[in-house]
Parts: C-alpha cells; structure tokens; sequence
C-alpha cells in the first residue's frame, strides 16, 4: 500500500486515469460507433424529456453535452449514459411547478437552481461517504414508485396524444379530466398518436423475430429494431411538413433556437434554495438508485464494479455542470446506458463523442425538427414508459412476504394519488416502519434435543426430547429495545404456566446484538425468575455480544451459568434429556 | 377452553370481578391503612402538581378521586395508584400554555380537553391492542427524558422556592432568567424553602438510621420517615399562621374551594382537538410508560402479571374520568404507587379507600392549606423529581454501546433545549434511526472449521482450517433492503481478490429473515458468481426462512446446493479440510 493511499480515501479518484491510460484504435472504433447510435436515439428523448419537465426542448439537448463528459471523467461505470431521464423530468415538473408557470424563463431559471442543488447534495453526500443512505430504499418501494411513476408519465402522454387541454394534481385526477374531455380530442393529433404507439409497440416485440426470420443476423436485426422511434420520428415530421398538418391544429415542436449550450448561473435565492432542499434530495436519491441500479448491472455482465460514493461525486458533478451549461437534473439512464452498451461502447470516451454528437445536432440538425409532431414524442415516451410499469412485483411480493406487498401498494398508490414526492416519502416510512415492527415481534422457539445428536430443533416442527425442568428458548433475532419486551412476556407466560421449571436456558446463536434496553430486559428477566426460585442460563453467545457483556455487571450477577454450547447445558441441567 | 373465551379476547376484562371475589376481613383491613398512609402523602402532592401544571390547587384534588375508582375497577395492576404526577403535569403545563393563559378559566377547560383526548386514545389503543407501540421507547431514551424532565421541574421549583419571577422558553433560558433575577430573591420566602429541602434530604437519607439506632423497629421507622413532607407541611403552615409571613409577601396556598369534584365537560372545538392531538399521545405514551413499568416492577415482587392492554383501557378510563369531573392527565404514579405497596395495600380497594379520603380531605381539610407557604410544595416537589434524574445512566451506557449513550445525549440535550414534546420526538427517532443504522452494517465473518470438531468460527478470532477454493462467510444479521447490498459488497470484493475461488458458502444459522429486496440481492450475487465460473451455497437455513424461499424460484436457479449443516458442506466442498 503507498503512503499516499490514506489521503485518497477522502479525495474523488479519477477512474479516467484508469481506462485512459490502456486506450487504442480498437476501442476508440467500438466508443465511436456507439456514440453515433447512442446520439440518434438521445435527440428525440432529450426533446421529449425536457418538455415532459416543462421546458422548452433545446434545454434537453443542452443537459446532454456538459453532463455527459464530466460523467466520463469521473464516473466509475464504463458504459453509464447520463442524460435527462424520464422519471427524475416529472419530479422536475413537479417540485418546479409549485414555483413557476411552466414555459416562462422563471420557470427554466428554477429547474437550473435545482439542478445546482441537487448536483450540491450528490457532491456532498459523495464526499461524505454516504452512499449507503440509498440501502434505505427498499426494492419494493423502488418498484411501486417507478411503476406510478410510468403510469403518472403515460397519463401525461395521453393527454398530447389525443391533443386535449386536460390537467389534475394527482394521477386519478388527471384520468378522469382525461375522461371528460374525450369530446375535444383533435382527430389529426390522434390519427398520429396512435397509429405511432401501435407501430412503437410492433417494433419491439415483432420486428426484430421478423427481420431474423428474413434472414437477417440477430445483431444487425437488433440494430435495426432499435432504430424504429428515428424511422417514427423521420416518417412523421416528413408527412406533417409535406402535408402541412400543423395548419390543421397538429402541434409540432416549432423552432428550437441552433446553438451550443449557454452558460448559465442558479438562482441566488435562499429562500427558494430552502423550499427546493426536500424536492432535489429525492431527485439526488432516486436519481443515484436508478443510475447505480443500472451501472451495476452492466458492470457485473463484463465483471467490472462500480464505487457508489464515486458514482455520487460524478453525478454530483454532471448536475452542477447541468446547472452552469443551461440544463436540469440528469441521472444515469436506463434505457440510453444499455443502448450504449449493446452498441459495443468500451468507455466512458464514448460519452465523451456522445456529447460531440448531440452538439454537432444542437448547431446544425435543430431546423429539421420543426416539423416533429409533439404526439409522435409523445408517443415514443409512452411506449419508454410503460416498459418502466412493472405488475409482476405485485404477485410475487404477495406469495413471498405479504409486508413487502403491503410496502409496493402503499408506494404505488400514494405516489399515484399523491404524487411524486410523497408517495416516496410515504413508501420509505411506511418500509422502515414495517421492519422495525418485524424486528419488534421476534421469533422465540422452544427447543429440544434431537435424539442422537447434539442439535436442538424446534420443538413445534421436530420430535425432540425437552426436561420439564428445564426451558429452552432460541430467540431468532437480536434483542434491542423494541422487542425486549416480547421476550420478557414469553418467559413470565411460560414460568406461570409451568410449575415445575427450574431452570430457564436462552440458546444465543441467532442474537448478535443485545442493546442497553435488552440488557436491562435481562437482568430484570433474571432477578424475576431468582425470585421465583428459577434460574437463568445463557448458551452459544456469540464473540462480539459476550465481548460486550463482559463490560458490565450482568455476567457476575447472573443466577446461572454461560455456556460454550447449548448440549452442555442440557447436559448438565437435565442429565436424563442429554 | 370456554366458547366464551374468543369474544372476552376482544373486551375489556374485568380485573375487579378477580379480587373481589376472594376480598375479606384481613384484605380489608391492609388496604384501610395502606389507604390513610397514602392520603396523607396525596394531599400536598396533588395540590403542588396541580400548580405545576398551572391549575388551580384543588384541580390536583379533583383528578385524584374519580381515575382512583376507574383504574380500581379496570387496572390489572394490585397496587397502582392513579393520579397527578410530576412529568406528566409538566407536559400539561407545555401543550396548555400554547393554547391558554395559566390560571384562567380557558386554560382550565383546555387541561379538561386534553385529559379527555388522552383517555380517548389511550382507550382506543387498548382496545387495538396497541399497547406493543410502548416498546419504542428505549430505555436510553425514557431514561433521557425523565432526567431531563426533573430538571426541568426542578428549575421551575426553584422559582417558587426564590419568590422570583423568572421565566423561559427552555430549560438554558430558565436557568439564566433564574441567575440574572438573583437580586430579587424574596428573603423570607427562600427562609422557608431551602431550609425545606434539606430537611426533606436529611429525611430521605438520615432520619430512618437515626431511628432504627434509637431503636425504633425498621417497618415504623420506614413510616415515620416516609412522613416527613407531611411535618413539614403542618409546621411551615403553623409557622406562617402563627407569624403572619403572608403579610411579609410569602405567597401561600390560599383559599382552597370546599367541595366535591365538580361535573364538567370537554371543550367541543375540533380545531383545538387537532392542535392538542400530538401532545396528547406523547402524553399518553409517556404516562403509559411510566405506570407499566412501575406496575410491572412491583407486580414482580408478588409475582403477579400486569397486561399492558389492559392497562391502556384503565388509563384511558381514568383519565376519561378526570375529565369529567374537573380534573387533568392523570397516570400511575411511582413515588404513590410505592407507598401504597409498601404501606401493604393488598388489593385496587386501597385506590377505592384512598378516594374517598381524598373527598373528606376535599370536603373539610382545605381550610386548613390556606396558610401553607406555596416554598414548601416547590421544595417538597423539588426534593422528589431530583431523585428522578439519573446521570449513571450516562456511565453505563458509555461503556456498554456509543449508539444507546448517543440516544440518552440527545433525548437529554434536546429535552432540556427544546421542551419535553420535541425532545421526545427527537430521542425516538434517533434511537430508531440509529438502529436501523447498525441492522444496516451487518456484522459478516468468514468462518473456517475448528480443527476436531463440526463447530466453524471467525478466522480473526479462532485459529481455523480455511481451504483457498471455499470462502465460508456467516451473516450475524436478518437480510432486508438496507443491508442487502453490504452482502454484495462483500462478496464482490473476495472474489475480485481471490482469482483461486470456486465456492461461496453463507452459512445462514443467524439470519431470522430475508425479505424481498435482499432476495433480490442473493439471485444478483448468484448470476454474477455464477457469470464469474463460481457458484453459491447455502447452509444451516432456519426453518421459517426456509419455507418462504421455497414459494420462489431462487432455490431451483441457484448455482449451488442448500447444505442442512456448515460442515456437511465444507466436507464436500473441499474434503481436504473437513
């Protein structure tokens, strides 16, 4: 180990160093080829997701150049693609809806402030180490709330699809609004809309079996599947340009101003800064879920890591420069990272032509979208979206553990019908609750000896010798405050029921912690069962806990012994069981 | 079993139907005298409790009749005795003076109001079975609170005890008030007072030896020094009688109205209902707290049972009671329930005794407080909750574990800083944020065989046979959502560091439970080692655990075998070390 290690703990590494260093024509061929890929699929989404939050299309465009080369700097995934993704533009459109009107340059001017914040909290909480505060999501609130989220995204959709002015706070609101404007659907929108969604969705499941099916190679097949939202994109602005749609009442995307990112600054406002704080740390935190989630999954697949608290400080980096470059909140997406990496991308250089790419488009290409029917993006962030919704979560959570059923519904309904912000407030709360209640109810098996051996079991689930004189109970948790009472009422139930006990045994092998309450539980177990002329053992106490207990008086006052194992007990307090 | 058992589950049940079966003369003559010890110490407690909680006098005299007769008829405790005590009459005093100037009208009704909103919820949470939420409380954190609420009190005593008019928001803002109106220190007033408390603390500690030296039996002297408030009540009051100390400016007592508690109601305004509805849980949780674990401590010692549910619905009862008979929160008091054990109360017939000699004392001994100096009721309250402030408790939680010594810091500090309501709030969520914390740091040991024996233990703490292709790890902790990653952590980084690896064991022996997100975590680590040319075992899974993963998938998918015994798998796995 160098002597210069103890300081880089605590400074951000640079993992470009890492990969930059063994870069040659090879992958410098791969990286291009996909960036090319990765810049024809990104265009539309950055339009489509900037106006899902409100904004104007080109700020989509500007949030995917500076953020995507400071990622490739600092970012410790090598095929992470970091842009404007789905879920974290509606948390945009919400927490800067309470602030400003969406279109106005106030509004633009709020998502670049709480782009900064939440650049700030992720920076922060890198250097902190506290990556691990994301281990607090729990997958099923994870999964209930990006399924809402879908579902509250497909809603919005909607609502472009058909061309009609509908608007709720929550998702049932804005259903039934939905529902109640059906007779001012514009019917050219929709004949754009739906025919796009059904096409989007054959492109999927069908094209790419189809084209196999005419002889096509399975890579090949797959790149062109991939390409069917442009071919949507292409057919769509041509018919509405050619047929002039938009003098019919189609809206199109209009004029996207040509240029490079500006440079922009946030707002010095404390004020807003402080009604902002909650709204950019769940954006921080959901945005870091979704990214590490994704970054780990391609990283495992070519057996690489990636370093949480790393992760932090480049995505932490990506939003400032977001924030300073005209942008807003990004995070690692799903849906670009894993075209990026189907396209063969070998490192974060590919993010680095990426954003060449989507600037030389910004300059140039920005003209030829004029003519893009809204519906058509509409549509493609439906079809994105609905892949995002996840059903099966429901069931499989029900047969496996009903508190983690009850912790997805929970989050799904309350993001649904609260919103975004909410709803994952309500679902962490309501999942560290049911595991604190979990904990507070332990398992406490009496136990017996299994004939022949030195094993003891369950004495519900085996047949298994026990003395009448002698209780033996294995408390499958550790004890601490919340559930040292439990233990405490299964010991007086069992000595009052239980005439002809004399000793009471607590196998520990499952107990790695005992808290001050739990100790205090204990001894007063102990001076209770004394008093009734019972004692107390303890058996298989693991290292750490007895480490502990040594420091106190409980051992010395104990009214029985502590054994190495729990035979030995039985062995010598009913000699005729063991 | 009865047929009319399952409905008794969902009633309250009768506890007096228990006693009074079997009540004769002997039970009845204890309970007489335990009864008259308890009266005389009552009096001048609730009059000075009812002050403390900005009441009038005899307020404290009203709640201490009717919630007597409840909890008798209700209690499952034999020697509980129900009325004013010191920290719940303090956080009266916090939750009524937002809402109403201290000795008004207004500030009386709403004490009303809140006593009848604590006996709703403290009966709705019995009849729920809710009494589990108590458990929440750590020790740490009760053990913070009341040290920090006897200090509070002690400060607001010493107030009286000067004849200053000190005033604070906070305990830090009532000492420095205290200290910069030392110059207004009324001389004859803290004549009285301090010359009070250290009669009281002489009493406490020096009077009993004193007599059982002279030769006085240990049970008299007992009593004799239990009396001491009563004759410093009646000489303090002789004395400002006999010396007109009123006319020098020595506040008193003064006219206690004569009579039976009076019929009131609570206020019906739902606004204030809401407003009072946080104060008045923490009330009730913290009153319940106190009175079970006082009723559990001297039930032991006659080894009778208290039932927490059925404590909840006689507290809610009697606090129903004081509302409507004038009265304010009321619960099971230490300093009284020990008398009445000690003075050989047998049975709740005592609590009946004890009210109706509270009501003569109502009826015809109020005249008689007129000229007792309000000095001594602060010292006699002062000398009381000091012995509620316990500072070892700082000690012994140091030693034993940092976290439980942080939770009894901070519920102190902010108790102190912030008033009771915030600083139980803070010390609850802290003592679970602080275990949820360490469940989320799961202590992982790689374990190795013991040679000779089937036993494996931590490779850092026992010399053990180790084999380079099997790495052994045993989880000391139940698998959830925040823990389920540092699994992952762990076992990426022993494969990236071990190119020989071919095995991974966990033996689960200490895991009670895995939810969904940490299967989750288990089929992610099982593809990846299995992506990597490893596969991944399993031994030693308890029964429950095991049952609920065979509703899944994850056992047919996984790359390994599920071992009964840790050494049946090591025997296999790698034969050359066991």
């Amino acid at each position: 180990m160098k002597p210069s290690h103890a300081w880089r703990q605590w400074l951000p590494s640079l993992p470009v160093l890492q990969w930059g260093r063994a870069y040659d024509r090879d992958t410098l061929l791969s990286d291009a080829v996909a960036a090319l890929i990765v810049t024809l699929m990104l265009m539309p989404q950055s339009l489509a997701y900037a106006m899902l939050a409100g904004l104007p299309p080109e700020v989509g465009l500007y949030a995917s150049v500076a953020p995507l080369l400071l990622y490739a700097v600092l970012g410790s995934s090598r095929v992470l693609a970091v842009g404007p993704v789905a879920v974290v533009s509606l948390m945009t459109a919400a927490a800067i809806g309470q602030h400003a009107v969406a279109g106005t340059p106030a509004y633009w001017a709020v998502a670049i402030t709480l782009a900064f914040l939440s650049g700030l909290l992720l920076l922060a909480m890198g250097l902190l180490r506290l990556g691990f505060l994301a281990n607090f999501l729990s997958h099923p609130v994870i999964s209930g709330f990006i399924s809402a989220s879908g579902l509250l995204i497909a809603a919005s959709q909607l609502k472009t699809l058909m061309g009609v002015q509908a608007q709720g706070q929550s998702f049932f609101e804005l259903v039934l609004s939905l529902l109640s404007h059906l007779d001012q659907v514009h019917g050219l929108t929709l004949a754009i809309g739906a025919p796009t969604v059904a096409f989007l969705f054959w492109v999927r499941s069908g094209l790419k079996p189809l084209l196999q099916r005419l002889g096509m190679r399975e890579r090949l097949a797959d790149g062109v599947a991939k390409a069917g939202p442009v071919a949507a994109i292409v057919v769509s602005t041509l018919l509405t340009w050619a047929l002039d749609w938009q003098g019919q009442g189609v809206k199109v995307v209009g004029a996207v101003p040509q240029g490079l990112p500006p440079f922009t600054l946030p707002l010095w406002d404390l004020d807003l800064w402080q009604e902002l704080l909650v709204p950019a740390l769940l954006i921080s935190v959901v945005g870091f879920v979704e990214s590490v989630s994704v970054g780990q999954t391609l990283a495992a697949k070519r057996r690489q890591r990636i370093e949480p608290d790393q992760e932090l400080v480049a995505l932490g980096s990506s939003n400032l420069s977001a924030a300073f470059t005209g942008g807003f909140p990004v995070t690692g997406g799903f849906a670009r990272s894993v075209v990026n990496f189907d396209a063969g991308a070998q490192t974060p250089a590919a993010g680095v032509f990426t954003a060449v790419g989507i600037t030389l488009a910004s300059l140039f290409l920005t003209p030829a979208l004029y003519h893009l029917p809204q519906a058509t993006l509409a549509a493609t962030i439906l079809v994105a979206v609905l892949s995002l919704v996840d059903w099966r979560i429901l069931r499989k959570t029900w047969s496996y553990a009903k508190s983690d059923f009850l912790a997805v519904v929970a989050t799904l309904l309350a993001t649904l019908a609260l919103g975004v912000e909410s709803g994952l407030v309500v679902g962490v709360a309501l999942s560290l609750a049911l595991q604190l209640y979990r904990t507070s109810r332990p398992h406490i098996a009496e136990v017996g000896l299994v004939a022949g051996t030195e094993h003891f079991r369950n004495v519900q689930r085996h047949t298994v010798a026990v003395s009448a004189r002698v209780l033996s109970l294995r408390v499958d948790e550790s004890l601490y405050f919340a559930n040292a009472r439990a233990l405490e009422d299964r010991i007086n139930q069992a000595v009052a029921s239980r005439p002809e006990l004399e000793h009471v045994v607590l196998q520990c092998s499952a107990i790695n912690d005992i808290d001050a309450s739990a100790l205090e539980s204990l001894e007063a177990i102990d001076l209770r069962l004394r008093g009734a002329g019972l004692r107390l053992h303890l058996s298989e106490v693991k290292g750490p806990v007895m480490d502990r207990l040594k420091t106190t008086e409980f051992l010395h006052s104990l009214s029985g012994q502590v054994f190495l194992t729990h035979y030995q007990a039985i062995h010598e307090l009913s000699p005729e069981v063991g």
